[in-house]
Order: structure tokens, then C-alpha cells, then sequence
């Protein structure tokens, strides 16, 4: 156990200190803005981020009781707004939602329960700027309340898996309560009715404090430092949507994101936002992070809500990753970057990629379904050829559509 | 029908000038590279292009035989190659790919034989450079030997359409012979066997000269000045995989890349390289342009090679969209752009924005196999879920997955 306040804060501090070799930026959006003349800058933007409804996102100013938060407890704090053509038969469907990335605070010797209830309380001055900041649906990171452990192999870590109706849920129940607001709550689950089985699991808890339901992770990966294979199964609750006070959302967990009939199921259920919790570090998928979220944003017709992890969290045992690098004693740095990306192609900036933060977004849902009827991709699908195609590869006899070259001398 | 040759060409380049609402720089690469500090760009780079095998993307150098061409006949010229690592027990299938995207040549108010003839004449330059370069698979882009009148729904456009063996593919099939190169070669087919229907068709010239197959546009788009539904019908050629001297390749014509699906059936039939011959403009997709081809690549592990159609192509009559813009006469730029991405997420710079180019691509095919064992998107994809959710979904009863909120109030 550690000393007074000022001691944890300070060695938690020490943690999210970036390392020099990722440069120091916060993000790619803030590196170009200060690189860039202006009218440079704004023609980059068009084409990295997109244009909404014809112009560059909007930036929203926050209230005071937010932006002292993030001064305070020094996070970053960001706000845009989507907007949507105005129609003649429907109101506009605004929703604010917030996404909270963040480090753990103490290192991964502390006591598990001074880990746990440090994160709790450094997450609070963020959920509370989201309820200031008048945010309707807030979503954090996955198994944010525990270091990335799985990289271990060591299944002592397997302690902070927590039921469904557990500690931060019910942390996280009163704020709901609160602030009126929806929150997706993904820990890592203890199902103790099913053999004290483990999961990666999203609770989503309603405005009325109420739980909804839960969604299991659906696709785990076995790469790189990511054992997570070792830890948890394949998800067993399908693609679900969750209708709640404020729109239908849904969540993909993680690795799930590489998958893009894992983002088609959600949106055939009706999703309008997709949540996207996850962990990853910088040499493995920075170029993809983007790329992934909008493309299913695109394909689908809805919003998608990216949170990455952010900070490096070293392990008191070294490991190996079987990719001939020596052993080591940490999973490299989650570059956070958490963002929002429209059905219209655009997207939000992305948070730092290396401190906590909450970012707020403003849409309005109607948004969803102009972009259905604008590309028509739902119609022109052909979803039909596909059904069939999946169903004759599943079977071990499937032989894949080919024409050979007949003159074709095939090289050694 | 026009004077001399001279004149032909004035009144060709003139066409191919950029206006001036899209701020004359060719691509997002070169405009950074000559705006930001040599350092910045390497970083930005690196985030916005990828890494391959843990360096940035190396340029190639051509023979002077291409390079003196591109300089003759003004058309851009780069060259990349992507890497893989070392294998024990495969050599490395190393394949040079050319990418071919050019602009009409003569005004669309010229008699059709000219026009046509006027685009071989110029793209034949293009074509002598990439065997010069040693391209062993070359792909030109969306109807290349027509102006894309589309938008104007008039059916005197038809005429541009021709059999599988018809002018065009009888001019490339001599290229490929004298330069043992295989070509794509995307035309407006003519199908008189089966009553004059008219298809969006990729003919696949082996590298002997032969005509290895065809494949038809899977998917058709009914958005903004794209009244392509007007002139063909959806494809009915599955999802080919052609199999040649030089890899396993296919096509995804045009919209098809918005299509999650069309990318994974061609991934399912072993494809190692999916072209996408396109035509798109400006306003409509320039943001969306790189994330979904990347996209494609990342979820399939295979490389995709993106060419779009250059330049503005003004049209005899005003024809209006649909969508409260006063009648126009022309489509908008097509802002060319063509790249290469790989299944590593790496990237190569795009090129130019209103000129016509080629672009060489030399890359090892042994990445896609390599990148399949390191991510394991497919192990992992779970298709049985898929395969059950779209049968389904095909039902007109569908019910989807919804899980709600019994505490909700709806807004009204």
C-alpha cells in the first residue's frame, strides 16, 4: 500500500508521461494545425477529415464547470457537433455523447484494490464533466478500471474480472442516475452462474440508472501481446441493439473492429451508434485506427464511437510474444485517440495520444438514415448472393470461383 | 471532325486543366511534403500511409525509356515498392503493377470515333511506359475509352459499348503479347448473345494475348449525377478470382468498394490483388476515397489497387441531379488520385489530382499470407454467425436483435 494522496497522484502521473520515441504530439490534427498555414491546413482537413454538411466540423464550447475539471485534473477536453439536414416530417434527433479514455494510475504492483478505486476515482472528474458538458450516452474504454493484463499470461489478473451488477457498475449506476445519462461500462465479467466463466463484456446501463443488458465481445484476438485468447471466449450474445431513451447503439468490442461483417450485423439490427471500446498500442495499428472506425461508419449509414487506452502500463514479470523480440516487461503505448466518424464520411479530431481524456459529441441522428437514402447502399447490397456464398464457404468441400489461365506456365 | 493533330491535342489539354475550386496541388502527399519540416512529414507519413516491414514506403526508380515518356506527354509517373519478409520455405512472387488513369482527350462534342480513337492514341503513351517499366499486370481505369455520360441519361451513349473482343480489347491484347504483360481492360460491354444487354465489364487479357474471362459490375449506384442504373444492370458473374501467370487477381468495379461484402466474397475466392477501376468526383467521395480501398486490403489481407477516372468532362446538354442544383453540363472533377494499399495497412502516395499518370507498384504477394498469419481476421471471422444472420435477414419478417430500454420515455 502507498502513502498520502499527493504520493499516488504523483507516481500515477509518472505513468502517463509519454515516452520520447512516439515525438510528443497530441495528435495528428494538432501536429498539422501547427505545421500548416491556415488555408493549407483547412484544404488537409477537408481531405483527412471530411466536410459536414458542406463545411468543416464545428467546434462546441463546453461549460465552465467542464473545462475546470479538465484544468484540474488535466485531461484533455474536446467538443464538435454533426449536423444533419433539417426535414419536413421528422424533429431532429440531437444526441451528445462522450467518450473517456484513460491510463491506469497506479502501477501494476499497487494492491488491485488501490488500482481499481485509483482509476474509479480519476475517472470520476471525467464522467462528471460529461454529465456538466449535458452528455446523454457515455461510453468508456475497454476493461478501463484494470491494466491491459493479458499480455501477461498470468492468470492472477483474472481478480478484476467483476459480475455484471458489480463494483463499477454500480459505480457508474449513481451517475446515470445523476446526469440522466446512458453508460456503456465495459469490464472484464465474472459469470458466476455459468462456472465462473470470464468475458469481455459491455453493460450498458440506462438513463434511469436501470441495466439494460449486456454484449460480449465477439471476435478475440491472438497477436502480438494481445493473449487475450487465454483469458476469455468468443462472445455468446450475438449482435444485439440497444434501444435506449436517447437512439439505438451498440457495441463492438475491441478487435471486432477488424471485422466488417461484425460492423454489418450491428447496423442490419438498426444501430445508429456504434461504440468501439478498445486497447490498442501504436506500432500495431495506429495507420489502421482511423481508417477501420470510418469505413464501417461509411458502409453502414451510422456514427462510430472509437475509445482507445491511453499510456504505458509496465508488468512486474517480464514476457515473451513469440515475435523474437526479447523479453519485456510492457505492451508499448496505447495512443489513445479516441474519435467520432459520421455516415457522411467525416470525423471528429482525435483526442492526444498520450493523456486522459473525454471528448464530447454533439449529432443528430436523423443523419443516419439521410445517408441510407442518399448512397443507397442497403438497397443495392444484393445480400442474397452473400447468404449464399458464406454458406458455401463454411463447408470444408468449398471450392473457391476461379478461372485459370489455360497458357498460363505457373512459376516455380 | 477536328484539324491537325496539334489542334487535337490544344484542345485536348485544355480539358485537362484543374479549376481553380480545388486549389491546383496534386495530391495530399506532395502538398504536405512542401509544406512541413522534413521531420513533421515523416511522422505524418507515418501515421497517414503506414509503414511496411517497419520503414517507410521506398520509391523505384524507372528506366529512362518511361521516364522520357512521361515527360513527352505530360502524364505523372511514380513508383513504390512494398516489401515482405524473408520465407524459408516459399520464394519471394514478386509482381510490378501498373495503374493507368486518364482524362478524354477530345471535347464530347467530337464525333465518337474520334473520341475514342483520340483516348487509345493518348493512353497508348501510358502504356508503352508501363512495359517499359517491366509492369507485368496493368489495370486502366471505369470505361476508360469513353467520356462518363452517365449523368446525362441520353442513350446515344450506348454506342461507346462494345463485345468483350471488340475494339479496345483487340488493341490491348497487342500491348500484352509485346510486353508479356496481363491487362484489365474495363469497358461498356455490348452483349449480343444476350439481346443487346449492356454491362459494366472488366475483360482479363492474359499475358499471352489471350482473353482469360470477364467479370460485370456487381453493384450500381443511384446517387447524385451517377445514373448509371439508366444503362446496365447489376453483374451476374459471381466474384471471379482470375488466376494468372503473375497472382491471383480480381475486380471490384467502381461502387462496388463501398460494399463490405463484395470485397470479402473476393477475398473468400482467394484473390491476392483486387483492382478497383473507378469514376467518382470531388464533392461526392474525395474523403472516403483512401479509407475504404485500405480498408479492403486491412479486413482481406490482400493488396487493392484504386485508380480513378481525371479531369472535368463537360457535356453537350444540361442535364439536372435530382438533388435542387440548377441543371449543369458537366459531372463535376474526377480527381484521379490512384494508389496501392496493402494488406499491412501500409500505403502508397497517390497520384496526381488532374493530370493523367501511371503509377508502379512492385510489391511480394507472399504479405498477403503473411499478414493472414499475423492478424488472423480470417480464423477468427466466425462466418457461421454471418451466414445465419443474412439468410435471415433476406426474410421480408425479419425481426432485428433489440434489446429495450422498459424504463425509456420515447421522445416524441
Amino acid at each position: 500500500m502507498m502513502g498520502s494522496q499527493q504520493q499516488r497522484e504523483e507516481e500515477g502521473r509518472a505513468i502517463r508521461t509519454p515516452p520520447d520515441s512516439i515525438g510528443g504530439f497530441e495528435s495528428l490534427h494538432r501536429l498539422l494545425e501547427a505545421n500548416l498555414k491556415p488555408d493549407v491546413f483547412q484544404e488537409v482537413s477537408r481531405l483527412l477529415l471530411g466536410f459536414n454538411c458542406g463545411r468543416p466540423l464545428e467546434p462546441i464550447s463546453l461549460p465552465e464547470a467542464a473545462t475546470s475539471l479538465s484544468e484540474e485534473h488535466d485531461f484533455d477536453l474536446q467538443a464538435f457537433s454533426f449536423h444533419a439536414d433539417k426535414e419536413l416530417l421528422r424533429k431532429e434527433r440531437i444526441v451528445r455523447v462522450g467518450l473517456i479514455q484513460n491510463s491506469i494510475v497506479f502501477p501494476t504492483t499497487a494492491h488491485f484494490a488501490d488500482q481499481k478505486s485509483g482509476i474509479l476515482q480519476h475517472v470520476k472528474h471525467m464522467v462528471d464533466a460529461a454529465g456538466a458538458s449535458g452528455v446523454n450516452i457515455l461510453c468508456l474504454q475497454e476493461a478501463w478500471m484494470m491494466p491491459f493484463a493479458f499480455c501477461t499470461r498470468e492468470k492472477r489478473w483474472c481478480e478484476f474480472a467483476e459480475p455484471v451488477n458489480g463494483e463499477t457498475t454500480q459505480f457508474l449506476q449513481e451517475f446515470a442516475r445523476k446526469y440522466n445519462m446512458v453508460i456503456i461500462n465495459p469490464i472484464l465479467e465474472r459469470d458466476v452462474n455459468h462456472g465462473d466463466t470470464i468475458w469481455n463484456t459491455a453493460v450498458v446501463i440506462g438513463n434511469h440508472g436501470n441495466i439494460i443488458g449486456i454484449h460480449r465481445k465477439n471476435h478475440i484476438p491472438r497477436v502480438g501481446d494481445f493473449n487475450e485468447s487465454t483469458y476469455y471466449m468468443e462472445g455468446n450474445t450475438g449482435h444485439p441493439v440497444f434501444e435506449t431513451s436517447y437512439g439505438k447503439i451498440a457495441i463492438n468490442i475491441c478487435y471486432g473492429r477488424h471485422h466488417p461483417l461484425n460492423w454489418l450485423a450491428f447496423g442490419l439490427n438498426g444501430a445508429e451508434i456504434v461504440f468501439n471500446p478498445s486497447a490498442t498500442v501504436g506500432e500495431l495499428s495506429e495507420p489502421m485506427w482511423p481508417i477501420e472506425a470510418r469505413n464501417a461508419a461509411i458502409a453502414n449509414s451510422y456514427f462510430v464511437a472509437s475509445i482507445n487506452r491511453v499510456g504505458t502500463e509496465t508488468f512486474p514479470n517480464p514476457f515473451t510474444s513469440g515475435d523474437g523480440k526479447p523479453q519485456h516487461s510492457d505492451f508499448g503505448h496505447f495512443y489513445g485517440s479516441s474519435h467520432i466518424s459520421a455516415p457522411d464520411a467525416s470525423c471528429t479530431p482525435s483526442l492526444s495520444r498520450y493523456r486522459d481524456g473525454l471528448l464530447v459529441t454533439e449529432m443528430d441522428l436523423n443523419l443516419c438514415r439521410q445517408l441510407k437514402d442518399k448512397w443507397g447502399f442497403r438497397m443495392t447490397a444484393r445480400y442474397e448472393i452473400y447468404a449464399e456464398l458464406l454458406s458455401k464457404y463454411l463447408n470444408p468441400d468449398f471450392t473457391p470461383q476461379v478461372i485459370v489461365d489455360p497458357t498460363m506456365q505457373k512459376r516455380e
